[in-house]
């Protein structure tokens, strides 16, 4: 594990900050993949002006919270469970249905692992094919739900970044029902593509009692600071998560901030559009620096390089220039040639180019 | 259980404006016990100021806020967990040592048994003494010490406000090592005692490898909204904590809070006097209305009603006029003549008292 990647994430300002020397904020981040726009400018004017609140206890239910997403995204608020963070909700998951074997398909986020071995349970995995940009055969991918009890899926995936398609996507929860596993679709990144692609099995969600889609606030909306996720299944596996949950354990600012920013819909396709149009740019940048760049649809692009030089090497030289990037040799599968980095606005997109480029 | 604790505690503002038809700030709160002072006003202005942090993940270690604890309460800081709230400590401690059965002393904190249900314990309990003012006879104790794997104890005791003496809590753990029984401390109340008065075992705790201190931030320094606790035990017990805990758990807010609270000395020092001066001032106040009162030692009063009109009733009426109260009939042991009222400053008990006058 690169030492950077300390605490097994990116975005470890704290640690950056002592091996490198420099404040945490003078780092410029493309370790953590958030919302290059910042958050919402109206919720950080609302937060200032309710920071009072933090007087009171959150409410325990989070109910305004929960009804407004509940009408955004067309569903009953029984659907809904909000957590301290998508980590929180994945812990939910686990600690409700108490799996003894959880499935991964490698290199994925490293969450999926941890929590399921703190829970007790056996991890049992298979790998993504290099051809298909680490996504599985739909074949392994259907042994290892015949082999686990619950299986965690990212789509799009962290750190490659790729999809599935809606019918392949069907065909996973499908084979699922048939072997009794549940299927959790990690979608914390999936805000980030263009609607017409956000391929989700959102709206299947009343035929599928096994399984559950986990979504973070915290990326999307760059609050990271706050955590907020939540998770939307059946509200039976709801109720059991909720029974698993510490009383409070969502805060009064991630509540408030939470509330507005569902209603930051410029915010979001700006972000989008933006997010779309860069991520091609760093792409073909990258390229024509030699290097080989993942096809992926997210906020993140999975880097590889081929001049004979590792990932965390590179990352060194540019974290002593004071920009951030993701060693990945610590996710199995990958390999010490690969980084992750965000994609962020223009002008910081080209700061790491330049770096990237004198360092190359 | 009454309305207005419908999810089980106090300080709910958001079902007391929905049952009162008033604004939830409108609400002159005795029901939750926090400090009446407000947050101390420098950490306000420092969140303000440091409210862009948000856009970054929390350290996953907690590191500055634990560095500064441990010097504070001269320990080091192997010795602490920082949690989302003491309640997370406290699940913390049940999914770390799962213990199959779970005592606690009735009446008591809901949360205990709760929470020990949630992580599949069987709860036994004993009741307190209505002489001792529900402090348990130590044998009675001893007997539940016998029969648990973990026992919980409030001190000072939450409803009720009742300590032990340091001779008694030494007893009790020295039991408890005898049958191997986890003793968890419940101190998220202590710091509001004198600190001659604040009897702990703290300064033993190296010779207790199964006694476990909880204490919350949340309370003394009124930031209930941030959530922020923590836990001191031996470094093997605080390890087996952190290994359940899920990353990024203590948001960003709560530590920058967190941090700067703890410089607050001469705010500390208002509180306590604030506190001893007030409690005594309502406890006599409260007699002269013919009100039997506890003699609790924390920054919260026990109050039984004596004239046939419940608790709730007079939580009602107050409630119509903008002071919430805490009903405690749900506490297991005591009656629906109880309730229970924060202290808080001469003005606001000033208040509280009228209103209770016009009503009784």
């Amino acid at each position: 594990m690169a030492w950077i990647e300390a605490h097994g994430h990116g975005g470890d300002m704290l640690t950056a900050a002592s091996v490198f020397g420099l404040e945490g904020r003078a780092f410029l981040d493309f370790s953590a993949n958030i919302n290059p726009l910042g958050p919402p400018p109206r919720v950080m004017e609302l937060l200032r002006d309710q920071l009072s609140a933090i007087v009171h206890y959150p409410d325990p239910s989070q109910r305004l919270l929960k009804e407004k997403l509940a009408e955004k995204l067309h569903i009953s608020s029984e659907h809904l469970v909000i957590g301290n963070g998508a980590a929180e909700c994945m812990a939910l998951i686990l600690l409700a249905l108490q799996p003894k074997k959880v499935g991964i398909v490698n290199p994925c986020f490293s969450e999926y692992a941890q929590l399921a071995t703190a829970f007790g349970a056996q991890v049992v995995s298979c790998e993504g094919r290099w051809e298909r940009h680490y996504q599985p055969d739909l074949p392994d991918l259907f042994q290892l739900l015949s082999e686990a009890d619950l299986v965690f899926i990212g789509h799009p995936n962290n750190p490659t970044g790729v999809v599935y398609t809606k019918e392949e996507l069907t065909r996973i929860a499908e084979q699922a029902a048939k072997t009794n596993t549940y299927l959790v679709v990690d979608e914390a990144f999936l805000d980030f593509l263009p609607r017409s692609e956000q391929v989700t099995l959102l709206p299947n969600l009343n035929m599928y009692r096994h399984v559950i889609l986990v979504r973070s606030m915290t990326k999307f909306y760059a609050i990271p600071g706050l955590r907020l996720g939540y998770a939307i299944a059946h509200p039976e596996l709801i109720g059991q998560m909720k029974g698993k949950q510490v009383t409070w354990s969502v805060n009064q600012l991630a509540l408030v901030a939470g509330e507005a920013c569902l209603e930051e819909h410029g915010y979001e396709e700006k972000t989008i559009g933006l997010v779309r149009e860069q991520r091609e740019y760093l792409k073909q940048q990258l390229e024509e620096l030699g290097l080989f760049v993942f096809p992926g649809q997210a906020n993140f692009l999975l880097v590889r390089l081929q001049n004979g030089r590792t990932a965390a090497d590179v990352q060194w030289d540019m974290g002593r220039r004071g920009v951030l990037i993701r060693s990945c040799a610590m996710y199995p599968g990958l390999t010490v040639d690969d980084f992750r980095i965000a994609v962020r606005t223009k002008e910081e997109n080209d700061q790491l180019l330049h770096v990237l480029k004198e360092i190359l």
